[in-house]
């Protein structure tokens, strides 16, 4: 997709009617993309990643802030940290099509970046960075709320979240307590695909159970389950 | 000084004028302080800390976008965290006289807390998202510009620049290179204080003399000159 296409993809999915294309073409150039062409006289992504890095972290506090008036600093801080990370950018960067209009070196191409998270985290940031200098920060505000902030209610950034250290430090606030995780159920589905149920058990006494298609994931659905309990109370 | 003495200081001084006094007085208590005053049914500075952090990092990283646009983003960086760190946040939060209207438990007040640069620090944020929230984003920039903005102008961050990595990093860039330091000067005024001077010198060239009233103040002063001379080429 060129920045052209792109800038009109913007436009009938995101109402968004970037200005300035050279800035926009700028926040979609990686480096080598240059080199390789050598008559291209703009920049690469870099610095608008460090003006976007910024800009994402003071528009996400803010809307935490507001959004939360009655969580602490500290669950202000856990709930900013699952949202802002590679993870996180390099979804909403494929949700926007981001990854589809970089302008990337033939190596870099060869070598799969076009899908890499470190490098679709950058591109967003650059995004981010470009939007704001050409539509200022109620654009970012608003393609925010489309993307990153309306993830809060669909409990998107649940699957970034550690629950079963979450629910470790919570129970061992007041001292040592034991923790066990156990397999109540295994069962087979005809395509041989697996499902387990375990519970959380706090000396002894269960918490919560949980299901999943590994150990793992049951035990974090079951960690989620009884951290959730525990916090709505 | 009271939270209201403070109002009408900043009015006076930086043509602030607060709206939402409970505001103010939030970013200025410590917890212990509301621990020793039971009926005061505010919050402590925390929430607004975290919010002030992330405004202040965002609004010096477009500062400092637009100011250099030439600047890589290597050297936005660099100069970013000489400007964001603790001490010259300190600095600041005393300049505008924040430390004098801090609401600080006793303890702490009697541990010198007042004038303990993580506090200040802490409180210098708290300010900003309290300012940030109560008269915008234009608030924060026109503070900056008297404050933190205006110190660019009178080098004043050059006290927190480690010269000698970074003359180190620049002459080792290529390879690797022989760096000295020798006094050639050591003098004692009349009040017993002393004067050093040294040169720096690579691979047994001179590059620049420095002076101080210590052996490090001078190389430090020797390593700044021949680091800007080298940057300035």
């Amino acid at each position: 997709m060129s920045p052209s296409d792109f800038k009109s993809y913007l436009e009938e999915n995101f109402q968004i009617s970037f200005n300035n294309i050279p800035l926009l073409q700028e926040a979609l150039t990686q480096r080598n993309y240059l080199n390789e062409h050598p008559k291209e006289t703009g920049r690469d992504y870099q610095r608008l990643e460090f003006l976007g890095d910024a800009i994402m972290q003071a528009t996400v506090t803010e809307y935490l802030f507001k959004r939360y008036p009655d969580w602490d600093e500290g669950q202000l801080t856990e709930m900013r940290i699952t949202m802002v990370q590679t993870k996180s950018f390099a979804h909403f960067a494929r949700v926007i099509h981001l990854n589809e209009a970089i302008r990337l070196g033939k190596g870099e191409e060869m070598n799969g970046a076009r899908d890499r998270a470190s490098l679709l985290e950058d591109i967003w940031e650059a995004f981010i960075g470009a939007l704001f200098l050409d539509q200022g920060q109620k654009a970012v505000v608003d393609l925010l709320n489309q993307t990153v902030f309306a993830a809060i209610d669909e409990n998107f950034f649940d699957q970034f979240i550690d629950f079963k250290s979450r629910l470790q430090e919570k129970l061992q606030a007041q001292g040592s307590v034991d923790i066990s995780y156990e397999i109540e159920k295994e069962e087979r589905n005809e395509d041989n695909s697996q499902v387990f149920e375990v519970f959380v058990a706090v000396d002894g006494k269960t918490l919560a159970h949980g299901a999943g298609q590994s150990i793992k994931d049951a035990e974090k659905a079951a960690a989620q389950k009884a951290y959730q309990e525990l916090t709505a109370k």
